[in-house]
């Protein structure tokens, strides 16, 4: 027998999932809820909803329609928000320019979408009379600064706050595929050209939902609900700030963007607006820790969701001696990004036990809709027993469908009809993930699979380690043995020995949290760690000089 | 240009929006979670996944397949939740039939659906022998009961439990389109046949979601997240008890199946179980505190949302008084059913000023995606500021497209591109939606509209009142005017008078609640009030006895 499908009235909507339905609640239910950025500017929700109509029919004069590439390169700023919501609901791809790329590889990724309209901000204008010459799609160019009495040059074609004032508010936004792109950014992979995932608005829509249910539900903190004030600290282009702004935006709550992130502005802003939830990888936390030190501030009632690289112990206890609500979350570029959110389960509520700690800084616990699996170099799924290791696989609504023009690594990125994270870890009877290492970055030692970042992770905790990687060097006998690069605390640098990393690590051994074998033989004291664009530390730079 | 779509990896796997998508994380978080029924069975959400693909399987080899309809006739049981998977997992549609209908009303609906197997609890077998030879359709009857041990009918051809038990579990369930009916349920019109609404895996998921979203996130009380024990007063027949169960399960929470409903036994396993979530229709509620009265039962710790018909301000304030964090939530049949949900905004976190009351009353603020419009007699918008009164039509992504072969109420139902609620209020700044009546409901007295439910509202508040109805009543001079009927307390049986009434209304008047013309000329002392199958107040059949 075949499926029974509805046969809709003539009249009856069919009803696509759009990034503009996103804001009928916000809307309906807080349109007098503020949007902040900086110090500069401060306007409610329903200013918000002008300003995209206005920005879109500003746009739409440009000649930007359905399937116009047009590119953003702006700190995080509520007219960066605006872009959000007025591009993709033109049925344009709004492209999240990687500011942090090399500018080669900007001019290759705004090449290889074929942007014809970029939005910039002042910040930027050097660079972009730089590679102007080698941009042949781009024919508009608009400016976003804070202080319009500064000049414009006169090689740029307009500037924002004069397009949005020179247009029509009430845009007639129509309905359109919502298998259609919204988005596209480029990752910043080790090796090769950056590589491009692209969403569409079911895909955002989707991830938006998921995320709330998710943020939301917690019983006892690490929770995103109504009452919050959201100011991001992961940038807008890095994959829509992990997706929270609109996830803010759909809850109708006060959002503050802080622009170019600087640590006391940040901690200011915070206090100065009521921030309660925010977001980051772990080196924003470690300098807004610096400079909370410096003003012994207390940050009682901040959550902040880490993710990017791994929450360590050593960090999340620092940040809750401050009072900073923090945990992680898991995903990546091409998932969307969120798969994983951590939160205390009712039996761990209490902060101060090892278990509490440990669920704030794994992985987190899928959200909804997330189909995981656990899987073995032959593809055979793995146990959740919290032990045995594996890759881990997902498949999600709003995960990437491709890289760009790129079938080759697309292809690979899916092969099984699964997302290959590339991501080795464990899942615990109760869904909490827990990554060990990345695929390339395990250090194969004498047959056994060892994760650098579970040493990393118990060195953190020595009081004098400021910050630590571990990366695999070659051995004749043993293939692979571990190598500690350990940045130490001011006041421990000229104490700290190799020898005292090496008992800590053969304590945590000899108490059965890692093998024995982990205890690295080779410690170095460096002054800092080698860092990606996105503020990651560069293993592979570390690989190819302590190798 | 043409709105750009992603070119997929070949592998890439494309995920539907079904049913069975929505186990994937409570099995990964919270696989030893419990699930009660009664005092009669008790399981976790393991052995729930076992039990849909028993189930699945024993259905299959009953020759279900995609698009077979299913019809099931059950008090609301962990039986129930099996079937609101496995049926829809399987491709086919689920019927969840309307036992407060009357028998030839079910056997319509039973043909009209055309359904093939009938799962009937043990209570519905003298209907069903009754009803037998006249549904030419049905093919095979399941019988669910809670005592195995009692005889099956040698015209039953078998029974549940015994189903599950000779079928494996790992049923291969399929991905299909997302748009297949997965359920269908038939509404109680006041006129005419029943008629039947259905919702599309896309639809129940999407529901699932954006109820979470909006369940989950009030900062503080009428939530229902993490940590919270479920427990439906909703009938599962009726729109999947309003989706709960389906929120329940995506969030894993302990989840209490009570059976029949019986005031008594809902308290005692409240009590026994911790149930601090319900949701129920206002008569249900009361029967609940008349049991409550007589146990003297502190109900602290008890969420309920009430929806089906308004909650009054004297209902909820004597809920309030006995521990129970008691809101509204509002929507219907053709709505899938959730619309909006009441929560007290920040401003209005205690609960004693009446700002707050009236936030719990109103029928609650739009969840995520709703669109929602208030319009005039010609379909023109009307200004959201809490006075002007129009009806509510709406969009979301979960309506019903349609009533089953029915295109000339499909139609009217979606006139305008809009689905029509046909009922009647205003909307404020806010967006807290106040319905004032029904379209049909509404007292059309010298021009004006009148709504008969805020009379109702009104009059509830007097001491002496326990349940009240103002219908119209034909007027020479004015064409309508309002008729109270009145049910009171025991205390007041001999002392309450018509002009008590009369003074009651006119002093609200006086303070500008209400027009001086709604003072209700006419008061009549009832016994009770008839009720629809739905334990709904039965306005017609009270129009047409004293109107």
């Amino acid at each position: 027998m075949p499926l029974r499908f509805a046969r809709p009235a003539g009249s009856a909507y069919q009803y696509p999932l759009l990034v503009r339905h996103l804001l009928h609640t916000p809307l309906a239910t807080a349109p007098l809820q503020e949007i902040v950025y900086r110090d500069r500017s401060r306007y409610t929700y329903r200013i918000l909803d002008e300003r995209i109509g206005r920005l879109a029919a500003g746009l739409a004069r440009c000649g930007v329609e359905q399937g116009t590439p047009v590119a953003v390169m702006e700190w995080d700023s509520h007219r960066y928000l605006e872009c959000f919501f007025a591009i993709p609901m033109l049925g344009a791809v709004l492209q999240t320019v990687n500011i942090r790329l090399t500018s080669a590889q900007i001019q290759y990724t705004l090449n290889h979408t074929r942007a014809e309209v970029l939005l910039i901000h002042r910040d930027f204008l050097s660079l972009l009379h730089e590679l102007r010459p080698h941009l042949p799609h781009v024919r508009t160019v608009i400016l976003l600064c804070d202080d319009e009495m500064e000049p414009v040059p006169s090689w740029i074609d307009m500037e924002y706050e004069a397009l949005i004032r020179s247009s029509d508010s009430g845009f007639p936004f129509r309905d359109f595929d919502e298998n259609a792109i919204a988005t596209t950014f480029y990752t910043t992979g080790t090796t090769g050209d950056p590589k491009g995932v692209c969403f569409s608005h079911r895909q955002i829509v989707l991830h938006t939902l998921a995320v709330l249910g998710a943020a939301a539900s917690p019983a006892h903190g690490q929770s995103f609900r109504h009452g919050d004030v959201y100011m991001p600290m992961t940038p807008m282009f890095h994959v829509h700030a992990w997706g929270n702004p609109y996830v803010a935006t759909l809850l109708g709550v006060k959002q503050v963007y802080p622009g170019r992130y600087i640590p006391d502005e940040l901690l200011s802003l915070r206090e100065r607006e009521g921030v309660t939830y925010s977001h980051c990888v772990p080196t924003i936390l470690r300098m807004l820790l610096a400079a909370a030190r410096s003003r012994d501030v207390d940050l009682a009632g901040w959550k902040i969701c880490i993710g990017g690289s791994a929450l360590t112990v050593g960090l999340a206890r620092e940040a809750l001696s401050r009072g900073i609500d923090v945990y992680a979350g898991y995903g990546m570029s091409e998932t969307g990004p969120v798969i994983a959110i951590a939160r205390l389960t009712e039996a761990f509520s209490s902060v101060s036990s090892e278990e509490a700690m440990e669920q704030r800084c794994k992985a987190g616990m899928p959200i909804p809709l997330v189909d995981i699996k656990l899987i073995d170099s032959n593809g055979r799924e793995m146990p959740w027993d919290g032990v045995s290791v594996g890759e881990i696989v997902i498949r999600a609504p709003w995960t990437t469908p491709c890289y760009a023009d790129n079938a080759v690594a697309s292809e690979e990125l899916w092969r099984g009809g699964y997302l290959h994270t590339q991501d080795v870890g464990s899942i615990n009877g109760q869904g909490f993930i827990k990554i060990s290492d990345r695929i390339k970055d395990v250090i194969k030692t004498g047959g056994e699979w060892l994760s650098s970042l579970e040493i990393e992770s118990i060195i953190s905790g020595h009081p004098g380690v400021a910050e630590v990687a571990v990366v695999a060097v070659q051995d004749v006998r043993w293939g692979e043995r571990p190598h500690a690069l350990v940045v130490p605390r001011e006041e421990y640098r000229s104490v700290l020995a190799a020898r005292d990393i090496q008992e800590h690590v053969a304590a945590a051994a000899a108490s059965g949290c890692i093998p024995k074998y982990a205890v690295p033989e080779r410690v170095t004291f460096v002054d800092s760690l080698a860092r990606t664009s996105v503020g990651k530390i560069d293993k592979l730079a570390l690989r190819e000089r302590y190798g």
